[in-house]
């Protein structure tokens, strides 16, 4: 496992160049830790361990004192994630700052999705992200990434995306006063183009595929022509990363600050499912839940997934797979946290499942003629997977159940356009509506 | 304009037939009474009067006592419409029964597009309603209208629609147990007709325009075709409409309890502006802001300005136009509110104003780039007509003002599309990104 990271961290720039360091104030955030071999480090723009290579994140030192105290804080802050600012690596005043505010997405409770899945009514419930400012939960992990920028005197935000963290940085970055500049690959489609163009910031087409935009931001981090600038996804990724921490605190504020049994979560790196899971222990170690056992389940989509895969084999390295799936928001063939999530998964006595492109579309629709919500592909992977680990038995019915919809139907039409059209198409007459057979 | 009024309604059927009407409650709603005439009716699905064909608008018994402590109660209450439970057409256990809980949505303090159309920041607010569950204020309207259908007993619901009302119907009916049947013309963008048949209602195209689809509906809720569907936005339109004070309650609460100064709000059937005027005359009436004088702008594309051209011209009829612009959804030549809105601009000191759709384009980019807010159309229509206003003098900058956005720039792609595009297209190599001249 270590082994895999270093090969893979070990070409390119491990430390970066930021315009100044002086006077951080990132909040609770007292430094960056390898995820490896535990070295402390000052925060900085830094993402792998000069010792070991393994990847850094952030360390704390949380609120120490009575949990209601900082309940009740909580509760009457603002109705996003800086309701959550003394957990968070910002800084105290982050409110005062002007950012897209996401988060504190509703929590459906699903009980016809129940229902149609054979689960408990009342149990389960679908954390619903499409509802962040660009729709997608990206805008939770950018909002991190602004304030550490703003922390280390960037002034150009960047990344590598398949569009939608493009959109979400372009977005992030226009309102907080950034330059943007980030990178996709040239052929994506029209839509995601211009939700990534359409905030002003510069967007540059790459001729090539997403690993080869990926491989250019490593090269233009290392080179004097990006000094200065903070790639969200990169050298700000122990920053950005926490920002999926306020999924764990919200569903469990929003079940009256209570662990659910089992959590579905998409997989594509694997960050956001190893997150979650720091942020429900730190809500444990807080007092402000009761500690009691939950279960994490991981999800992929068949035609990429190289974790679930090494779950089932029982391996504890996971081997990279060339994606091909219609879920593209997942579509990490060499996920930097799978060994993690694996971790996690047989730790919590959780598992991680797939579900192949037809499961995605059915359980796309499945989710929007039951509950009124229109997910993105990833969306589709996370139920579809519920219904599978529900059938295979791996996932108790009776127990309180949270799945992560973690994006918007809208950014991905096509998975579903051939087969939601009209039911009938009519001349404006009462007897050609007669004729459809659609009247009670 | 009565008799324009009388000749619209006067060809539509008045009284339409529900399943039963035996023991409404609709909360603080008493009645429905004539715009026109003031003659009472009993809460059912009508919304025309059987005397002079006015439109029909819900009576209320609204709370008498303590305004603090009825501000209290709602912000007690949950982070979406039905904190102003009190104050709508719905049953007090509202929150008990499943729908989409639409609303709460932010208001964006807009200090970069302030200082870029010259008004002064921290004065200008951007209410976005693309934070609602079908990304649209339709969902505002359709919850009402899904109450007041529970309440008469209907268990279909349909509509005529262009798209956006269509996909708000269906996932609101979907989750709320209706089934759902909804009209639209066949010939709409392949987007739209996913949006609206994805969440599994029927979709029927009719092959004319939309105003085919009008009249194909009025025919049909006459016909026993028809018998016992609810049309939200015909036969439930008293309740529908009411959706849109709850824009008005969401801005004061989030201005601390205060009034705005000036509100600029589109203008499709004008029906969103009357009852955001009726929203806040209902405020100072329960003692719940302050009364003093605000100005209402109404908003309108050049290709569809049928209230602007007659503010502008002094009339108190609308004379229809057929309509051709980018803004879609703001496109009804006829708008049956039309004289309404013309009583209230001028009564309290406010315009009607349009723009072009160049500079519907141009302020959908301007709102992005600024604040980071991908508004649909109808937004570039109330922005553009911001700046107009700024230009002009009608709009005073000192003043704080709140403008609307109604709706998603995702829906809407096509508008800003030829203009979104990446800044270079280049091969994966830093000499080449030196070459595009976009470092540092």
């Amino acid at each position: 496992m270590r082994k895999m990271r270093r090969k893979g961290l070990a070409s390119m720039a491990v430390q970066t160049v930021a315009p100044t360091t002086n006077a951080v104030d990132l909040g609770p955030a007292t430094g960056l830790s390898c995820r490896e071999c535990g070295e402390r480090f000052a925060l900085g723009p830094i993402f792998a361990c000069e010792l070991c290579f393994g990847p850094l994140e952030v360390a704390y030192e949380l609120p120490a004192g009575d949990p209601e105290a900082l309940r009740k804080q909580i509760e009457a802050g603002p109705a996003n994630i800086w309701r959550y600012a003394p957990l968070l690596p910002v800084p105290a005043d982050v409110t005062q700052k002007p950012n897209l505010n996401p988060g504190w997405t509703k929590l459906v409770q699903a009980d016809n999705l129940a229902r149609a899945l054979g689960v408990e009514p009342g149990k389960l419930f679908v954390k619903d992200d499409s509802g962040n400012p660009t729709h997608s939960f990206k805008d939770r992990v950018v909002a991190q990434a602004i304030e550490a920028a703003r922390a280390f005197g960037f002034t150009t935000l960047s990344c590598s995306s398949t569009g939608n963290l493009a959109g979400a940085v372009g977005a992030a970055a226009a309102r907080a006063g950034f330059r943007s500049c980030v990178f996709i690959p040239h052929d994506l489609e029209q839509g995601k183009v211009v939700m990534a163009a359409v905030y002003g910031g510069d967007l540059v087409g790459i001729e090539g595929t997403y690993d080869d935009v990926n491989r250019f931001c490593s090269e233009l981090i290392g080179d004097p022509l990006g000094e200065g600038w903070g790639f969200v996804n990169v050298n700000l990724r122990p920053y950005y990363a926490e920002g999926s921490k306020t999924l764990a605190y919200e569903i469990c504020e929003q079940l009256g600050w209570r662990l659910p049994d089992q959590l579905v979560i998409p997989i594509a790196s694997g960050s956001q499912l190893t997150k979650i899971d720091k942020g429900l222990q730190e809500l444990i170690k807080l007092g402000l839940v009761e500690d009691r056992p939950y279960k994490i389940f991981g999800a992929q989509a068949e035609g990429c997934s190289p974790v679930s895969a090494a779950f089932k084999a029982g391996h504890d390295v996971v081997r990279p797979q060339k994606p091909n799936t219609i879920a593209k928001s997942l579509a990490i063939g060499n996920p930097a946290d799978g060994p993690y999530v694996l971790d996690i998964a047989r730790r919590t006595g959780g598992a991680v499942e797939d579900v192949n492109d037809e499961q995605v579309v059915d359980a796309i629709k499945l989710l929007a003629r039951t509950e009124g919500i229109f997910a993105e592909t990833a969306g589709g992977v996370t139920v579809g997977v519920t219904k599978k680990l529900v059938e295979n038995g791996l996932l108790d019915p009776s127990l309180t159940t949270v799945v992560l919809n973690t994006g918007d139907g809208l950014k991905t039409l096509d998975a579903v356009a051939d087969t939601s059209q009209a039911t009938a198409v009519i001349r404006p007459s009462l007897d050609a509506f007669r004729d459809a057979g659609l009247a009670n």
